[in-house]
């Protein structure tokens, strides 16, 4: 049974996985990054918890491995440009590096992009031929599918949907441009504005009555819907896919993006659904594995 | 020689035009758009057009017939939507009228991308595999070809760029939707912001030294730049062709956007050239053409 090893690389942990063509995983690991230990410890915990999740299986069944990492990437390079929650990151040739100490081919893939590839193999969107893919949660990141591609663009840098302005002269972003979307519907703008511990503590103070609460819910599904509209008009996907931490509340945040968009969107998009992730958080994870099944 | 017969439908005009498979117009005609007479006057018009432009070339080398249009379209259908600029074309089945009264297959596109097609074609993105095509004029309109593909989505409605909202609860666009970049960046707010009768009037009088019109061409800077980072965030094209009537100020607009480029796109985003359109206002009309032609 053909095979691929998945790694997950993100700021706060790396997960791996085996996964076998129908997008099932066999087993699953997560190791805490050591973020601020330099690329090569990072890589070597990349190539361990490879190992480790292949270590029982026929190492002939294993056909590749696919690799989400957080962007900006140049993945027809193959290089991680500068990952802002990994220290040192900075044009590291990760696909080569993991190529040598792996002895497979390395399919490395920007994490939104990748999540946006397993909720299009596997996920919410089988049988499109255009979605768009958000997750919102410490920043915003997506993916897009349009017309039975994945959008790769210049460098295979296209989808950071997160960075699109909905502000003049707005919020200075952590990635340098001012007034992004993701400084004003990402997860710390939603806790700052409720002043809460966790934006799930605000989800949870509305559900309960709390009208302060209940505002602060409102004003991030503005946030979220003003920025789902914009990308309905400029990619004009079949769906719209939420996934990242705040999805976990997506029933609270559903029905006031969707009536913003009825009330908002240019009629021909009215009727695209929003709907949440269905891999949960590893969206990203099986789409690494499908990076490597599949000529995406 | 094969020849096609290029249409663009437009909201004040209808231009026509023979063009050969280099993208060369053998001729092209111009007539004013019966735009309150309703579709089957216009349509009368479109076919007029063709068959004038056709007329002293021999039949059996024409091999089709290009259209480009107002959106929204329905081009996976070949229906007009509902074009603003045209009374009642609401659901008009615009291809297959076209096909039965010109006895050729039609080939419908909306208009920005359409000239988006020209320009990649046979204008300043030739060669390349990701662009992204803006026309500034009364509204923003667009186009992008995204890894060699023309984007289209769902309907073939991708690409409705100048409906990215940019300010929350802002101006209220032509479209419906709330602080579209149009209802901001396009000739219109421009020439209102400075309370002018033409946006030529304001870029006249700022090239004299009249500070005021300056600094509304510096707002307008301003706002097309916003608007363009995210385009680069968001497609990763590797050019940004810019058109339409602002586009004859070119000159004046190109150094703040870059310089508003350089200051906040993301680095690995702050080389993409920013041009002019190079075939001026017939981007849309020989873009028309290469829909014959090629199979985008």
């Amino acid at each position: 049974m053909p095979l691929a090893v998945a790694l997950d690389l993100g700021g706060t942990q790396i997960r791996a996985a085996l996964v076998d063509a129908k997008g099932i995983m066999l087993n699953r690991i997560a190791t805490v990054t050591q973020a601020t230990a330099g690329p090569i410890v990072v890589i070597q915990q990349l190539v361990d918890a490879a190992l480790e999740v292949s270590r029982d299986s026929n190492p002939a069944d294993i056909i590749g491995i696919g690799v989400s990492s957080p962007g900006p990437l140049d993945t027809e390079q193959g290089i991680a440009i500068g990952l802002p929650t990994i220290k040192d990151f900075d044009h590291v040739p990760l696909r080569a590096l993991l190529q040598v100490k792996l002895s497979h081919k390395v399919h490395l893939e920007n994490d939104g992009i990748a999540a946006a590839i397993g909720e299009w193999k596997f996920g919410a969107g089988q049988g499109l031929r255009s979605l768009v893919y958000i997750t919102v949660s410490t920043g915003i990141g997506g993916g897009v599918i349009v017309d039975g591609h994945v959008m790769h663009g210049r460098k295979g840098m296209a989808g950071h949907i997160g960075h699109m302005a909905i502000m003049p002269n707005g919020l200075r972003c952590n990635c340098g441009n001012v007034g992004c979307w993701e400084a004003y519907a990402a997860g710390p703008a939603f806790t700052a504005r409720a002043n809460a511990k966790s934006a799930a503590d605000v989800f949870a103070a509305a559900k309960q009555g709390d009208a302060a609460a209940q505002k602060h819910v409102d004003d991030e599904v503005d946030f979220l819907a003003l920025g789902i509209t914009s990308l309905l008009h400029l990619y004009s996907p079949e769906m719209v896919i939420i996934g990242g931490g705040l999805s976990n509340a997506f029933d609270q945040l559903h029905p006031g993006i969707e009536s913003y968009i009825t009330q908002n969107a240019m009629p021909a998009f009215r009727d695209v659904p929003v709907v949440k992730a269905a891999l949960s958080g590893n969206s990203g994870l099986i789409g690494a594995a499908a990076l490597v099944f599949q000529n995406t």
